[in-house]
């Protein structure tokens, strides 16, 4: 049997369905070795991957896709529904630029419902479609597919309680791998151990079930009837879940590897007639050795080497560079604290868990929680530092206006993955932040250009600062400075610094659009054009000094590595207009859209805020248009 | 006695633990008489406060604040905290301008640690208060006091899931009154009463440390071990709750109404060392016949008359305007579907609730899931319409950007409290959603002037509009519009209609603003200076013909009820820069500070945006300064 064979011949659900169930364990190998490969060239996420296989393939043999609606927390978890449904061909683009979606995208297919990549929010959206379903009289069937690492986020909660007996198509699959990004933590994750008590039991259940499943119709009635029978002795023999409490019907755990027991355990969910909790155990990284042995750093990762599992490329970056710095100002200094939302390794902050450990709180997929309770530790003079990235910073806006704006409270937000993010598209962009931080009173933000004003920013964050306070840095690492760059340590800086001249038109421009605009400003030379660059380093507050400077100016192209709506550009402009400027003022920004997947390098062309960009925005400014280029 | 001296003689805690117990019964009807007629004359939280007169008495017997910190969620129920730490003789000046604040506010007392106004933050940010404390080796106690509508909120438990077995410091009251703010919803309200097993093992537990607590030293040891030794019998007589599995010390249910038990139960608290679930029940109202047979109607109330409890001012608002229409669209179309957070009442939907209970959900104080909740519906062509106060929309930014706007899909917001709130102050105002919905993209925003306005387009975003749309208007009912209006139906009005003349100043405004803008013209009329005023209905996005009117003009003065930064009227200076605008303008909001309560007049005419205000910016924009007015 050619081992190629069986996933290469899979367009369709259907296609999988007649396969024999002594095929199964051969097509998981395949997958598994098409997501190694995969990845190792387009990078990703390849532990939640490996360790989904079989759960993917039990629930498409039982279920009917996109009849059935699968949805998938998260969506890191939904490689193999892809390459069952119709993407197995094209799956080398994934992650490219008009490629393969690393999360279920509705565009791409039918059978990606809603499109995910925060955490949590499955089993909300599930239940919307439920009691829609409920209203329409449509009896098909809803799965929410989520990690025990959301089970720590507070929106799965708020779904679980507003879950309903009489939802009877609603199954909500809980994959618990003892692991969410980072490390699985809290009580919850205690619970769940505790929950392992007597696996046969549940696993006779499910086979009884799924026999008299069998029989049609007249069967339906009878397991139920069982079922009811049932549920009084299992009472006297073991004590109800909390997830019976809440009223969902309790399946578990069954062994997320084993094909048959999944089909057996989701075909016994569909025939009990209230919401079922499905409890299922994988192993994250499942197959692959080193992905076993290591599955935070293959959580989600660039290209990586086959056989070492090294990445191709590595060095240093700004979350590194911030997790040392935090060690060494922690070192002198009792009062600072980390804080994460299960991304230690992505923030960098590794190295101060290990050498601080009562001094580093990770408080799980809890975004909300991590301000507060920064907030809190912030009233008694600690100094927490809540490092995140700034897509999933959005999850907090009333935490840090309720808990921090408004108390006054310096809590340090260290903030990762600002401006565009790459490959992971959509719901990972970093261009939201610094537009909804804009509009929280009393709140600083500093965005430096290079490792060294990153750890002066975080310097004045920690000591100069009164309030809350973020220092924002993109992912990756620094672009460097020109070498004739003179830092002024001031809230903003003129490049090149020396001589002043009214008539040159500026640039200004913040965090890593810098270098690109100093290779901009090269080219113009180049040309015979002349500019000027106002970097600014504190964004908000801005520093009335550095208007004053713009205001002398005839002409000013403003580039924002962000969203234009509620940026600090549009802020700009509204005070050099109340301050009677009568220039040109063009400003160049992501308007209104959602960003899609692509290098870092490609959304920044594509937004025209790489040096080419900046270079033919001051060309059209003097009325040399595009039309010269082409 | 004379039935003032208890409560008059005291001003500070000690006092409280002067008098006997058995002048505690006596007080605690003092306190109920001072709260009924001050909100009666000053409107407030009346039920919420009625219920939690005794657990107040004893905590403040029980504990030293300020030195142990006692953490108010939503902050609702502190006025009897305020009136026992030396507030009392200013208590009439309550939610007045410069008066006694309705929530904690730190900057009032030293008692009060923490500011609160949204629901569920009290646990996470006692988490970081003991955690501080822990690293700073201080043994004072954090006592968080959560009413059971806060338990449906996802960030409480994500608090939950952190606390720690050595919080021995931390004690979580859990008040329950079976009564958010509407009517507690959902699972863990049932199972809340499931728990209420056997309530004389755990007073005799109590009353048992109690007395174990008064041999010093010794004491808390023998103590210690004699709750391990029970533990044990306790598990095999009555099943450990699901706060016992997430490292709680569950005691309850007391009668919260209870001086005596609330007082044993909070000795046995102290010594524990562990986190205490303590789980105490109240009666929302009590003691307040009209508010206990209609809590809800008493949640929040405004003056009203001592015997009839009818409120002195009454009438139509937007938020019944809302409920109404919403009804009558329901009627004709199956697909409008109603989502509230626990504020069915406030938000005007009880006659939705009754019309149309299968189309109606009540999710709990659970912002969060609301949203993606309604997201799930909107995905199968039902129309979503969640009614929500403007500042708890502040909750679910993450949630509308992720499961809402990039999914495409047409959720519907009905905005109330938009604006200025008035006597609630810093945590309510609802000036910050037109701010950070700007950043969010392809959403629309329509904010009426009147209720003919507010149906008009509300009709448009259910029926013309494809995405998700928010209709945003005022607490309180219209001011009218002028009777020479006449509406175009398009994004934007110009009043009055007739006539062009570029010379004239323009005002821009949107939403309630507009009437005022439309006594400032009158009134400079009078002076001899005409005005326009363009009105936007549709504030995002700006429609380029409102636009293309305001750039033929010389003089622009926009006036906005809501945060400058990153306002309408910021993004209408950048439009009107980039597209080389040369005249004058001036952008009147609210500059980057929290808003403090006052009535809403006095919240308009602080920031400028009363009639008055508008006149005189206008008078000022002509070089005649406000000196004149001097």
């Amino acid at each position: 049997m050619s081992e190629q064979n069986l996933l290469d011949n899979i367009s369709c659900p259907k296609d999988l369905k007649a396969l024999k169930m002594s095929e199964l364990d051969d097509l998981a190998t395949q997958i598994r070795t098409k997501l190694i490969n995969t990845v190792s060239q387009t990078g990703g996420h390849l532990s939640s991957n490996l360790g989904t296989v079989e759960l993917t393939i039990a629930l498409h043999r039982v279920f009917k896709s996109p009849y059935d609606h699968i949805l998938w927390d998260v969506g890191h978890q939904c490689y193999t529904h892809k390459l069952l449904t119709g993407r197995c061909e094209d799956f080398d683009t994934l992650r490219c630029k008009d490629g393969i979606s690393g999360y279920p995208s509705p565009c791409e297919s039918e059978h990606d419902f809603f499109r995910t990549g925060h955490s949590g929010t499955a089993l909300s959206s599930a239940l919307g479609i439920v009691r829609a379903k409920s209203l329409k009289r449509d009896n098909s069937y809803v799965i929410a597919v989520v990690g025990d690492g959301s089970s720590t986020n507070g929106m799965v909660y708020e779904a679980l309680n507003n879950a309903d007996r009489n939802d009877g198509r609603l199954i909500l699959i809980l994959n618990e791998n003892e692991m969410s990004i980072s490390k699985n933590v809290g009580s919850m994750a205690r619970y769940l151990t505790a929950l392992r008590t007597n696996p046969r039991y549940y696993r006779f259940k499910a086979k009884t079930e799924s026999a008299l499943n069998r029989i049609p119709l007249i069967g339906k009635h009878l397991s139920a009837f069982i079922s009811h029978l049932k549920a009084s002795l299992k009472k006297t023999i073991y004590k109800s879940t909390w997830f019976e409490d809440l009223g969902f019907n309790y399946i578990g755990p069954i062994d997320g590897h084993n094909i048959e027991h999944l089909t057996q355990a989701l075909t016994s969910a569909k025939l009990i007639r209230r919401p079922v909790f499905l409890h299922v155990k994988t192993v994250k990284g499942k197959g692959y050795d080193l992905a076993e042995q290591a599955p935070t750093e293959f959580h989600g990762v660039s290209k990586y080497d086959l056989n070492s599992g090294d990445p191709i490329i590595s060095g240093s970056s700004y979350s590194q560079e911030t997790g040392e710095f935090l060690c060494e100002l922690a070192g002198k200094d009792k009062r600072i604290c980390a804080i994460t939302a299960a991304m230690s390794v992505g923030t960098g902050l590794s190295c101060f868990q290990e050498e601080f450990p009562e001094r580093f709180f990770d408080v799980g997929i809890a975004e909300s929680h991590a301000v507060t309770f920064s907030a809190g530790l912030a009233k008694l003079n600690m100094v927490p530092v809540f490092a995140v990235y700034s897509s999933f910073l959005q999850r907090t806006y009333d935490q840090i206006f309720h808990d921090v704006a408004l108390q006054k409270l310096k809590v340090v937000f260290a903030i990762d993955r600002a401006g565009f993010v790459g490959e992971d598209g959509e719901t990972h962009q970093g261009i939201y932040e610094v537009a909804f931080l804009n509009t929280i009173p009393d709140i600083t933000i500093y965005s430096p250009s290079a490792y060294a004003e990153l750890k002066r920013d975080m310097h004045k964050a920690i000591y100069s600062e009164k309030f809350a306070t973020a220092v924002r840095y993109p992912r990756g690492a620094e672009l460097g400075l020109p070498s004739d760059f003179v830092s002024e340590n001031r809230n903003f800086d003129i490049y090149p610094k020396e001589g002043e001249n009214e008539k040159l038109p500026l640039i200004i421009t913040y965090g890593r659009v810098f270098s690109q605009a100093v290779k901009a400003r090269e080219k113009l030379l180049n040309q015979g054009l002349d500019t000027k660059i106002l970097k600014l380093n504190k964004i908000k507050p801005i520093d009335p000094a550095a208007l004053e400077y713009a205001l002398g100016k005839e002409e000013i192209f403003f580039f924002e590595e962000g969203v234009k709506s509620g940026g600090v550009g549009e802020k700009f402009a509204n005070l050099l207009l109340e301050n009677a400027f009568k220039g040109q003022y063009k400003l160049f920004a992501v308007d209104d859209v959602f960003v899609k997947q692509a290098t870092v390098e490609e959304q920044l062309k594509e937004y025209k805020l790489d040096a080419d960009g900046i270079y033919r925005a001051l060309l059209g400014g003097t009325d040399e248009a595009d039309e010269e280029e082409a």
